[in-house]
C-alpha cells in the first residue's frame, strides 16, 4: 500500500497571526480545524484535549505564549501567560520544558521585541519536534528490523495515541511504525481503545490515513494478545511517554503499566519512544511524577461516538 | 447502611409455565423483565447476554430444556434441545455441566414423564446454586476478616459482574463482599468498567441496590490502583470464573489476567470465587479452555448508554 500523507498538520500558524489546530475531540468522525486567536484559546485547547500528546502540548503552549505576547509583551504578561499555560495539564513534562525554554529566550529581551521572537521560538520548537520524531522513527526502525526478520512481518501493539496527532509530525511511538511500513515491511498494529478518552480511535484514524493495517481492541484484550505473543503473534509493544524520570521510570496514559506487566510476563519487548524533552532530570523517580486526575464524567460520558452510538 | 434486598430475582419460573428473567442488556438504565416461553427464547437470552454469568447461564439452560420438553419430550427433542443450548456460549463450563446433569436425570425416564422432572431438576440446580453462592460468601468472609482487621475496613476490587445478576442469588465474587458488608465491616469496592460489554455497570447497579459503597473505574486504572495498593488502599481482588481447569488455571472475562498480573506485582491477594460446578476436571490446563470470540460490533457499538450517551 502506498503511504498517504496526513493532509492536515496537527498545528499551523497562519499569516494572519492565529494558530490553526485539528480539534481532536471531533475525531475520528470529523476532521475540524479550530483557530486559536489568544492565550485563553490555547489554554482551553490544551485543557479540553483539543490538542493532546506530550510533544504537541509543548508546542501549543509555546504558540499560546506567542499569542499572549502579541497583545502585550511586558514582564507581567509574560509571567502570567506562562503561569496560565503551565497549569493546563500536570503530567506532560514537555509543557514545562517548552515554557521554560520560551521564558529563557524571551525574558532577556526588552518589551516591545518579544512577540516576534516568541513566534520564531515557537516555530523552532515545532520544527525541532518534527525532526526529533523523524529520528525516533529511524532509531526505532533499527530495533524493529531484527524482529521483522524473524517472521517476515511485524505485529506491534500500541496504547493511546503517540502518533502524528500527538506531535507536529511522525509522532513518537508511531514514528518507528510508519518508518517500518514505509520501508516496505508488512506491518499490522493492535490499537488499544484507551478508555476513558478512547485515544485509540485517534491512532486508528491516523494509521488509516497512512494505510497501515491495524485492529482496534478493548484495553482488556491486551493481556490475552500478549500471552499469545509467545507464539509469535506479537513482536513488540511501543508506547509514548508523558514524562520520564531521571531513573528511567515512565509515566504515560493510564493502562500503560498493565501492558508493560503483560509484555514482561510474555517476554515481548516493550519500548518507550520519546524525545529528550520528555526526560525530566529534576524528577528522581516515577513516584514523584504528578499524575493528572480528571473529571469522572470522562468515564461516564463516552467520547468519540457518532450519532448512531458507534465508536 | 442497611442492606436492601434485590427486589427482583435474576430468574424465576412462573405458575403459567414460563421463565421470567431480568433482561440484563437493559440494565442499569431499566430493570426490564423478559419472559422465556420456549427453547429458542432461552437460547437467544443466553447468546444475546440477556442472562450472563457462568452460574446463571447453567440454570437458564436447564430451564430452557424444561421449556423444550414441555412441548415434546421424546429422545430426539431431548438431544436436539441439549445441542442447541450447548452451542450458545462456549467458555462457561456450567452450561455443559448443567446440561449433562439434566441429560443424566432425564434420559433414563420414559417419554411422557420428562417435562415435569425437567422443571423439578432445573429448580434443584437453581436452589443448589443459591446455596453454593451463600456458602462462597461464608468462606470468602473468613478470608476477608483478617484483611479487614488490619485497617478496620476493606477496599476490594472486582472485574466484570460475578454477583447476584450472574447467579440465582448472592453471586460468586460478590458473595464474600455482601457477607462482609452485612457483617458490619466498612467496605468499598473498585468496580472495573469491563469493556467491551461494560458489565461493571451491572456490578455497580447491584452493589447500589444493596447499599455497598463503590467506585466505577476504567479498566486501565486497575494497574495504578493496585500499585498503590501496596500503600494499603486495596486489600484484595475477587473475581468469578467461567471455567477452572484441573490444574487450577482460570478462564474469566477478558481483562482478568491483567488484574492478576498487577495484583501479583503489588503483593495484593487475588481470589477466584466459584462453585465446584465451574471446575472442569476433564480440562487439563488453561490453554485447552475454549475462548469465546464475539462480534466486533460489541467493541464498536458502546453498550449500556442512556439516551444522553452516559454510562
Amino acid at each position: 500500500m502506498k503511504p498517504v500523507a496526513l493532509s492536515v498538520r496537527t498545528l499551523r500558524p497562519t499569516p494572519d497571526g492565529v494558530v490553526e489546530i485539528i480539534d481532536q475531540t471531533a475525531l475520528p468522525h470529523a476532521c475540524r480545524i479550530a483557530r486559536l486567536a489568544c492565550l485563553e484559546d490555547a489554554a482551553r485547547a490544551i485543557r479540553g484535549m483539543q490538542v493532546r500528546g506530550a510533544p504537541l502540548i509543548g508546542v501549543t503552549a509555546a504558540y499560546g505564549l506567542a499569542l499572549a505576547l502579541t497583545r502585550r509583551d511586558d514582564d507581567q504578561t509574560l509571567a502570567a501567560a506562562i503561569a496560565t499555560l503551565a497549569a493546563t495539564r500536570p503530567t506532560a513534562v514537555n509543557l514545562g520544558w517548552a515554557l521554560a525554554r520560551m521564558r529563557a529566550r524571551l525574558a532577556a529581551l526588552p518589551a516591545g521585541s518579544r512577540a516576534e521572537a516568541a513566534w520564531r521560538e515557537a516555530g523552532a520548537i515545532a520544527g525541532e519536534d518534527a525532526e526529533q520524531c523523524r529520528r525516533i522513527g529511524e532509531h526505532g526502525l533499527a530495533l524493529l528490523r531484527p524482529l521483522a526478520a524473524r517472521r517476515g512481518r511485524l505485529d506491534l501493539m500500541t496504547h493511546c495515541n503517540a502518533g502524528r496527532l500527538a506531535a507536529v509530525d511522525f509522532g513518537t511511538a508511531l514514528a518507528p511504525i510508519y518508518a517500518a511500513f514505509d520501508a516496505g515491511i508488512e506491518t499490522h498494529v493492535w490499537v488499544s481503545e484507551t478508555r476513558p478518552r478512547n485515544q485509540g480511535l485517534l491512532t486508528a484514524w491516523e494509521l488509516k490515513q497512512h494505510g497501515v493495517p491495524h485492529t482496534l481492541i478493548a484495553d482488556n484484550a491486551a493481556g490475552a494478545l500478549l500471552a499469545r505473543g509467545k507464539q509469535d503473534k506479537l513482536d513488540a509493544v511501543i508506547v509514548g511517554a508523558d514524562r520520564v524520570a531521571a531513573n528511567g521510570d515512565v509515566a504515560n496514559k493510564i493502562g500503560t503499566y498493565l501492558k508493560a506487566l503483560a509484555a514482561h510476563a510474555a517476554g515481548v519487548p516493550f519500548y518507550v519512544a520519546a524525545p529528550r524533552s520528555t526526560i525530566d532530570f529534576s524528577c528522581p523517580e516515577g513516584g514523584a511524577i504528578p499524575i493528572e486526575e480528571r473529571d469522572g464524567d470522562e468515564l461516564r460520558v463516552v467520547q468519540g461516538l457518532d450519532p448512531a452510538g458507534r465508536l
